[in-house]
């Protein structure tokens, strides 16, 4: 066997959830799609030595690392992809763009409005070079949110009126659930504001071609103390266990205006008993209206607002047809895709801008942008809700 | 034949929509409630004497007047039902309380919160005298939503952190849709928010038991001239058609804190395509969580969080059992109701607690509440989204 | 007031669930509806005359008889509707019919193909001199039904492939719910099959204009002894209480060919868990597709398989636009119907056809193919499933 | 890096649909779930050196041959997956086996019952020496499904009353899609029949522990002739076009009892425009109902018949709870799974079985047993519908 393809080695830091993910995708992409280019699996980084050789092996990495600053210094490593917590990605990306490496980054871009943007200078000028690097959104690569973007961008949703964005999730609804990195700030920067709301409000942005003019917010932290980590790990939850406080919202509420004149209301919570990944947009416009909820992947609804009434209704298009995005790779139709799949089309396009030598979007200012929002809710947030504009760019 | 209840003459004034749909629960309510005193269709009253004479042959109303004042004085009316525009509601209720007719107010209860306050006042003179008044919001009495209350009340949905109100309809997407008294401020108070948004207000009041603390709120009017009503069933849409300026919202939105702690978010909106009358309340507790679409009127959404994970999810309950509030006086499971039947049941309600001499809920205390909610979403939208506590009383 | 329009009395036999459905549609029908006729309410008819005179008082009619054979005789009477059990409907139809009345009379027309037979026979003769009569099918009269017959006729479904029809109940799953009369066969002719069954075959044929050819059948009676009626309302369910036959099925299952080709499956159950009054039809032609649920009565799902792939898909009609069959009576769009309005609807066409001088449908004759079709079922249940042929007509 | 579990090469025949979704699955496997053996993608084997060369490399296979039986003898592989067409599936299962290789077929076990009769003896033989071997039926390890057999093993569901299978596709609606394979009887054995009915007699049969004790059928091919494949893929459709006679069924519906006294209706099509992979099962018991749809794989509805029906309805689970059948491997709740991770759940099992020296279900015996199945459909289609008994082994 043979295969002349150009090789890129992969060098990824961070193995938990978003490391076994992008693993998966990295394996994957060539399998299906016809790349210019080939990913190998290079180098795996962690902490600690054990585990990550562990699952370096589960998933076929070639060799491990366990300081990121070896792993962007070697030579079997093009591509950077960072899925460690929020905290380090600035430090992170910037060593590896500097160092030549096209960088793939888990979202949100950073903690800080102020290291998104030095990571977004660094980036502006490492693509003056030739080098890329995106930010992980992943749920644009939905087929269903993908083919969401080319409906408005064909102009079969006409003027935006509404849109409504909610992010739910609930697994954090029992009080006596440990606090984990994603509930301290040093760690995650915010809760379910960066860590969830971050994703709707690139994936509106993405959908509607629009950006978020300003926002009014609420935010909330129901609840107050939560029992460590380690302790909750530990014996049995009486009397002396340990408790530290949650220092990250759990909720967050905006509503705000696009740049085109529109209506948004936004949610994230981790507090929706039931919901369990429910990524929910809703978008009407002057000449149409569409609904997706992720907890429903493989399916977008379209009300076609220009049919005469009396035939009209929100259809279910089920987005596995050949013609819709990405799904030429795949299946025939209704064979539906999960969630790992919109990592393997991340990495598909990002693999094909590297290869085209052209930017891949969402870029690092995109990044910025939503790192921005983030920052205008919790402002508003922390001034009686006044309404605070969102700057662009 | 012979029927020993006491009967209660019913005074209506209007005979438009909801003239139309309170005559029909007029009608209908003794059919299938056992109630303590039966109604009878005393008088119609509207302004033009052969149209209400129409409307009154229909329904069958044994009389009519022309003359709000006329028909409350009327000895064979006991019960004066409002059913026109908000700028005449708080006028003819005060006459009819210090007649010492029962009332029936349509919503929202006025246009401004002074005049609220004036019904208010005189609903509790009135109450003093064993004079009732009660404010129609029909949705309290779809069989879903007062059965949602119930499980609230009975503790199943446990502490309530989030709610979501929506009120989507469609009817004005078109710009050349004309400027229907709705549409404007002299008769309506308000647009979307007081027409729709005082549905949501209420019903997640009723819901939770619980009311709104404050608001930070954003309205638009996407169409500001529309062509005058007159001017649009008239001749052809080009040249010289006349158009005049829309004075209310097309959209609110808002978000706010719930006096128990948790946060609300609610939107009206006149402009959501494929939306029909899509009133919808989606709210999540510690214990489980809720879901309510008026489209689907006949179905409650109950999720239960103390059940193991693996077995548990947002159930369907058809709300058409027997034990279900309202249910036993109507047909077998599955065998759902309409639209009217909200009216019916509230009439029942209504004459019910005229007849035990009690004072029936919504109450003008309740509207007036209500009314304070519009004007602080007003207030905020004003003043750049800021938060505007809400007077409980 | 006065009111130029003829009117016509009914005289209405059966004072139980369908006597109450029945007297609140002709109650109704006038008030929303612009008839050339106005129904009276004239006299209700039951054996036990307290019970008839409570339910007369309840709904408004103006007397009452004990004897059914004085009601066809009364000169107030011009229409006879018969809501008894099946095995009275022939005796009462064509007495009534030979006294010169116009019949509606409840489903499935008779218990036996011999009494359909001659209730038609009567029917035809009747129709000679311009007496009119028709079947109680109350379910072609769903305004989503009456579209997916509309869509079918104007060809945009094509050429239907596939029929799947089912109708759900589940209230005899419990083995001690009492032996009621329409678990008996002398009573009731069948049991789902009759009961629920009837429906859907003739819905299946309103919906596509086709009958079907021919029937494979299974059929069962899953409890074969149930507490006797009256035992079951008296004392508690120990040892002595006593039990009877069921003599009807519990459930029929059959497939079958449409005239035009297409391939047919229907279900009529009381034993499905959770189902309510699921009345399900879904329709595959060349071009398109149907799917109706009565659960969710207001709505109509259609696929236009002429549209590109990519954008067609399952579309919810809301059945409630102006233009949708019946609906320009009633409210604005999404503020949907109940069951009772079906039979509203049923009455107006009933009452047209009178005015007019045309014979109303479903006719007798189609009730008759319908009992042809039940018979035919349990004629190949009884023959180890073999295919039985329908004699149309 | 290093790995001390033992590993068993895989040598596959067959590289197209169902060939790449199980490469997919055995590259996978290892990285999700911790195997006591590791696969190795040892050899693929395909007609066409140029194209099973190309997917091969696609995938990682290490080698390839062009005839299958010199892949049965390599020692570098010790499981044998058949991909090919039904045609096939005996001679290279028998082979196999008889060399000593574990095997996984491809559904529907053969073409006919006995080639399937042949099979079964196969593997019999095979398994007295530790060979192993087992069917294709993928839709099994769906984690919903296999929930829905866990919850009626459990006891959930009671007593089963009715089952109503569905299998519905619609890619040869249009009568100029071409004369494929699996149009031709010679090479697929039947049509919707063994193609996809095969799916949902074995998902039923798995699901509810019982089997069809008899059917009575209808089948139908609604497009006699087609263009050749060939000719398809070549030039324009006009004119000289070559067509050729459609030898297996478009659609087949039958009814049934199960061996628990239950009723069951099934029906395969590939007819029902706008269904695009709709295997849809409905159970019914005294205590409970179940309904699966693919086209929505992650969830599973249940409705619990115990509770008070005031709080009961149909709940949708989402299947992605650690708890939930094969969940445990892959993602947060909420995350679903798609098409293909069915089939890294069957190679789980199988590799599992094989490592752990117990049978694999469902074993040939089980494939065999659905082939009498599908015999016994034809059967009674060809005489009348009438019902033919299956043979229970």
């Amino acid at each position: 066997m043979h295969d002349d393809k150009p090789t890129l080695g992969v060098g990824m830091v961070g193995y938990a959830f978003m490391g076994r993910v992008h693993s998966q995708a990295w394996r994957t992409v060539g399998a299906f799609f016809d790349l210019p280019v080939k990913p190998t699996l290079a180098v795996l980084c962690g902490r600690s030595r054990e585990a990550v050789t562990a699952t370096a092996e589960q998933f076929g990495w070639a060799a491990v690392e366990t300081d990121w600053k070896e792993l962007i210094n070697r030579d079997d490593v093009q591509i950077v992809d960072i899925c460690t917590p929020g905290d380090s990605h600035a430090e992170i990306a910037i060593a590896a763009l500097e160092a030549g490496k096209h960088v793939l980054c888990e979202k949100p871009l950073a903690n800080t409005v102020g290291e998104a943007e030095a990571m977004a200078a660094a980036a502006r000028a490492a693509a003056a070079k030739g080098v890329r690097s995106m930010v992980a959104f992943n749920y644009r690569r939905v087929p269903a949110v993908a083919l969401a973007r080319r409906l408005v961008a064909d102009g079969k949703i006409g003027e935006i009126r509404h849109v409504r964005a909610q992010y739910l999730q609930d697994w954090i609804v029992d009080p006596e659930f440990p606090l984990v990195w994603r509930l301290q700030k040093d760690k995650a920067g915010s809760g379910a504001l960066g860590d969830i709301g971050a994703h709707i409000i690139d994936a509106v942005a993405f959908i509607t071609g629009q950006r978020l003019a300003g926002v009014s917010a609420i935010t909330e932290t129901f609840i107050k103390e939560r029992p460590l980590a380690e302790a909750s790990s530990g014996l049995a939850a009486s009397g002396g266990r340990e408790r530290g406080p949650v220092t990250v919202d759990d909720a967050a509420l905006f509503i705000g205006r696009l740049t085109g004149g529109g209506l948004a209301s936004f949610e994230a919570t981790r507090f929706a008993s039931g919901r369990k990944n429910a990524l929910r947009i809703e978008i009407n416009g002057s000449l149409g209206s569409l609904y997706f909820d992720f907890e429903s992947m493989n399916e977008l609804w379209f009300h076609d607002h220009t049919l005469p009434a009396e035939e009209s209704g929100f259809r279910r298009i089920i987005a596995t047809e050949p013609g819709h995005p990405y799904m030429d790779a795949w299946w025939p139709p209704g064979h539906g895709l999960g969630y790992e799949h919109t990592f393997t089309h991340e990495v598909r396009d990002f693999l094909t801008a590297i290869a085209e030598g052209t930017d891949p979007t969402p870029s690092f200012d995109d990044g910025l942008w939503v790192q921005r929002v983030l920052a205008a809710v919790e402002k508003s947030a922390a001034d009686d809700s006044r309404y605070v504009p969102v700057e662009d760019r």
